[in-house]
């Protein structure tokens, strides 16, 4: 054995139990009792928790976005993450106009073959079909383990939005060769009119931010995303579910036998839109917003009644001086927040304090999009796994801030928050990457993870 | 007295009775017994029913469309809606770009003063707000007795559709100043997306008329359409409902307290999407295209529940070698059918064989579009209201065909329907119009219905 | 002529318009304008609004219940109901266990001979089948003009109520011979367990009369007996529906197409379960008790969107001292308000101030009752119907208070309420009964309704 | 080690992957790969799934019933379950008249302790509270392990029925104490109303037991323990669902999060009420009946979407002669059927043949009992568990007939159903009970289940 995680209790998807576990050649080999160590190094775990690494299903890492890009790159956006406790990150490469799904992925596994702290997987987005020749290269994409593909009902005048034709082929072929359409649920239309509305009006605060895409003008696009799938029988990842109404419409069509999967981030369980009034309203902007109290609690409520499948980040980051630029205009605020380094260790802390089980955590965050995107490797504390381990201390107390974190950016929306428990150790594949509060890792470590398709 | 209709039985929306009617100045003066006769006219109408006559709120005569125009002009059409049993028409001119509403009503009134042979009322299909004027337009419109404005979502190509941010904005314009939306619900998306598929594949029959627009892709647009209404608090009114979940999303609307009115129309009471197997397939090509049985199905329990508010014919037919063009290809068939003569006798014939009640009728084709739409003066045999009366035979037997029809179309898709019952008298304002088969009235009596908007 | 009223606004439950009223023999002659007036009664009703006098559809008169009998006679409660524009009366005899129910009925009428100020109909409270006889009975009740039968699923200890079994023998047999079952919907298992264990604990005072009896203990009895009505496809008539869930699950029923009608009453619109914390709140005890402002607005909220089909009083008063029993133990409070003067009035001045509109009040307090009851000839000004009619002075103001009642109860929970409009003038079949506040009518005028079955 | 099962492939409710099984006194000791053997008994499990052990929830072992006792003893009964992959078993002692809680229980472990071959808990069936005793004694009861207690809302004249009241006490008390209550739900009232008119029709065969308990008389008693579980808030598990309507209730409850659990059988999942027009439909005869084909329809596609969590049995079987006494009055038959050693073959062959995953089956059948009903030891394969193991052979056609059984019944409803794949080892803590069509085990191995209350 290489290594041996003693005396922890194992929390999975769904068992809480005392065991040891030992790990050869970054697998998951045997779990049990009194195993030789053998030479192995030895961890004890005594009073810990010991987890499956979380999987971070959503960053969009050194992305050019809204006139800049987001601040942090592969590198240290990856670093941050197995901070927190993640070892597998979605990255979202956008498609530009005209480009192959391969040649963007190829472009992004370049770079992260360099940088990636951890192990990575990409869904890709895509904006134009190229004339139908996407259509016919996703089954490729598939096979070389790109098995998810999102699209933006909103950002027409970005030109990434699809429109509904568009995104029924995106969903009919997928449905065809077993991958996955993502939507990100807005509709720009009713944006457009609010945001032209509020300009004439002088009504340019973060606040408006949240008024030109109030809860019903996501509800729409949640609702139509669904009917397509419903009618066309496809599956669908709808990505950041922040809505009260749109999250209903998904737990209908759940429990009407439809394969509709609903992501939520960390910011919409903890923030409400009041955060726009704030005089720092515009670090967090970010789209969807932050809704209303009500869809907060419909969220939590559906964490724990299974309408929630997944928690991801979103994590967007950018320099406080960026978020500047929208300060008497929140149209030029560029959208985004960090979360990559806070998601895990919120959640956990969420379960530390009883609101939800361990075991729920673990299935929402990394036992669930491990299934629903084919990582056969990843999600779960099971002999043959990766050895994607966290070890979580539930007495320590953390305080988080920008200085203790491990990403580029300047600010965080999380500074102050306070969490009882906190991640002590993160392996990957067996190594250590993270311990009391250190990167230990290395750029380059990361390897790509080539997903299966849905059967 | 002017006129004396005696010994019929009055039916109104709610109520089923014995009583004679007296009118004077085209206005019914009193309803009672035993009136002096005075030189009035004597019609007796004995062992007949005698009903308000009914309001045709869909209609598109002489409308340039689908490289031609529509075969009945103001003149035929309304002659053939005084056959049967209607006395307002409410037409439907579409707005060229650029046009002002009030050129656009202007143009149609010169027309109609001239050849109406019955009351006409205008609705007004706004496909481009011209910058902004149109939306300033509409109150002055209101003032002018247009009070209601049509949108498209389909028709994209055609340049008739209105995205949803103007769609809203008609929305709150509308509810501002006491006006309603009418939409045209079906998705332009998924219609393309199907009939290329269809004309890759070489399938390019009538069937492939209503598999280019099932039931899931009007369905979307009607749940769009009543999510704004809902979400902005406006009123809305869906013209031709023909599917069944688009008709359950406004049931729930309307329960929940929304102000949501659904119009259907007897095409899709008597045909499904069956009727486009036939070797005639084309001549029953419309949009929406009837559908499966069960949508039908729901459309007449709706019809019953209070689901539906009202009934019209959105009238618009073509003549034979038209509706050949598209022999070989569907998307060359215009589209449109006749039935500006056949609903109220359909109607009430459901009516007589028990189906329905006949009060539910008058609620259907007369009470309900007189309120819904402003038209004080109609939709009631009640003192003071213009004496638009319509006396009907139970017993007579009548049998559809373009030859016994008063349009100047070629066929028709109700050719051979037999009808138990049928109207025998037509009275527009106290005149009578129509008489046993015949047309009675004249052109240039129709006068222009200024209606009243929204409280 | 016999009478003629001149000059007002009718206002029925579909229509509002200015027209005279013509009476003779007691009959609606003719509505129009300019008759002669032959040495009629004129009634000059310029300014004034002219309504169908309103039918009661649940009183208790003369009730032997709680130990003692409701205050009200049998000519005083019609008396008081004349005052308050109500023209027709449906009290609700008990079957003693063994009696017919023609027995029943033809004691009651014996009684209203005499006592009835206004027309009166009976329905029959079945509380056992006498071995299946009243189920045979049934059918002759029908044919001598009863048409409706109600059920207790509450009162268990007091031996009226009747158990699933025979509640679905009732609704077959109904079905079958065109009568209605009327349900009196609260579970009597739970009231009971509640009141075991306040009773232990001390709790006695009116605030647990409601929390014996919260809104889910109605609403379980309401579903249930909807749920029987579906299932065996009978029509089913709920009175003095109180709560939110069971209403929206009879609405539910009505969207789906089931003939389940709805009735609740003034005190459930105007008072919460707050007052059952006042000093008096003993006053207020009445079963089902007022829930809390939840179900209040969805009452309203029903009414306006077709959910609520009739307005009733359930009049059942008691004096002070009666109510008095229970002023140290809620158990011993006799179950029942005054209300029968208060319904109208109250409805119309919410019409008033434009909360409903005065159609709305006339389809549910005169209308409805008379169409889902059978009352041919009452619930609208039409010609033919009985001139059972109400002037009401919408600029008069009027407070409630016991001594301005013409009931021979001593106290009232309306006492203090203000309206503005009141009725000025009650006509019973063409006989001014009621004028500007004082009773000019006389016991022995009312005459028995005989109702027609369902078809 | 004691055990060694190597090469197989493991399923556990989340995961499927190849490791082998080491097990150490009766508790499953690692999992891993290259275990040294060690003088342990070794299996070798290649290209056969590894299973735990089944959880019958539902049992009637040597039950006094319809006149009669159930066919199996606890120790046919167990032997039974041995060879059908089931390793714990949950009888349902009734209580009767008077009897405390741990008189029955210990009553039953006293047989069982003699009996049972396999792992034993026990439900308690509640009857009586005995003046509220019971009630009392529940604490006591799920200190010993007792944690779930059944209700009837059946069985009226039988003595067992609670009344609506018993039913709430007993969920605020089970609230309370960590406790679960589980509802046998139909309603005894429509029932006898039901039979008491076939009898008077003469109509007696099979066929109208199922009349006579149709789809509506059970969806009602759903409906109602779900209304007042979801109005107590406390936590309901109902047995053996078989209709659509009261399924779907429970599935509306589950989404609001409500801890509704809902058991179906594999009766309900095989056979439809089509059965009872058999000649031999009188041994189809259970309570609920098979229900229609929509039913049926249902309860599968709840499988697949989360909307039922339990499998088990009802296993209530009786000879021949037995089920022959209702030849000619259905009410005479005594309710109950074989499954016992049917259910885990029965829905593994469902996974087998790809209806569902083996995931699923050990979650419905293993896993979810286990949560629901405090089974600490019991439901998974995972370290510290008990070593509860069935070894089935995907590969292995069975077709189960009587003889091959290892009950004491002389037919069974499942006679000839083939089955493609089956289990061909059970270990019961270790100790091999079953293999190859045998019973290798022997009475008194099986020990009583201690449960653990709900947090």
């Amino acid at each position: 054995m290489d290594l041996l995680i003693k005396n922890g209790t194992i929390i999975t998807s769904t068992e809480t139990y005392q065991a040891d576990i030992a790990v050869k050649d970054g697998i998951i080999a045997a779990i049990g009792k009194d195993f030789p160590e053998d030479g192995a190094t030895v961890v004890d775990a005594q009073g810990k928790l010991v987890l499956p690494g979380a999987i971070d299903a959503h960053t969009h890492l050194a992305m050019p976005f809204g006139g800049t890009i987001s601040a942090d790159s592969y590198m240290s956006g990856t670093r941050a993450a197995a901070c927190g406790g993640v070892t597998t990150v979605f990255d979202y490469p956008v498609q530009r106009k005209g480009m192959s799904i391969l040649e963007l992925v190829n472009e992004k596994k370049a770079v992260c073959e360099k940088e990636a702290c951890i192990d990575y997987a990409l869904h890709c987005c895509i904006t134009d079909l190229n004339g139908g020749a996407i259509l016919e290269e996703m089954e490729k994409a598939v096979e070389e383990g790109i098995s998810s593909f999102k699209c933006f009902f909103v950002y027409k005048k970005e030109g990434m939005m699809v429109d509904d034709g568009t995104f029924a082929k995106l969903l009919l072929r997928a449905k065809e060769i077993g991958a996955m359409i993502n939507i990100h649920a807005e509709n720009p239309d009713l944006i457009d009119l609010n945001i032209e509305q509020f300009q004439k009006e002088g009504k340019t605060s973060a606040w408006y931010h949240y008024l030109s895409r109030p809860e019903f003008v996501e509800a729409e696009a949640d609702k139509r995303a669904i009917h397509w799938a419903k009618s066309l029988d496809a599956p669908l990842y709808i990505v950041h579910m922040a809505d009260k109404e749109g999250l209903e419409a998904a737990i209908d069509a759940k429990r009407d036998g439809y394969e509709v999967f609903v992501e939520t981030c960390p910011q919409y369980l903890e923030f409400t839109s009041e955060v726009y009034k704030r005089e720092d309203g515009r670090n967090f902007v970010c789209s969807p917003p932050m809704k209303g109290q009500e869809s907060q609690d419909a969220l939590w409520k559906a964490i724990k009644t299974g309408g929630i499948d997944t928690i991801a980040t979103d994590h967007c980051p950018f320099q406080s001086y960026e978020k500047d630029w929208g300060k008497d205009d929140f149209t030029k605020i560029p959208n985004g927040c960090a979360g990559i380094e806070n998601m895990y260790p919120y959640m956990l802390a969420a379960a530390n304090e009883g609101k939800i089980t361990f075991n729920k955590v673990v299935e929402l965050c990394s036992a669930n999009p491990a299934k629903i995107f084919g990582c056969t490797q990843k999600g779960s504390i099971t002999v043959g796994k990766d050895a994607d381990i966290v070890i979580y201390d539930s007495e320590k107390d953390f305080t988080v801030s920008v200085d203790t974190m491990h990403s580029d950016y300047d600010h965080t929306i999380w500074e102050g928050k306070k969490l009882h428990g906190y991640p002590v150790m993160t392996f990957s594949r067996g190594k250590l990457v993270y311990k009391d509060g250190e990167f230990v890792g290395k750029p380059g470590w990361g390897q790509f993870v080539k997903r299966v398709g849905r059967k």
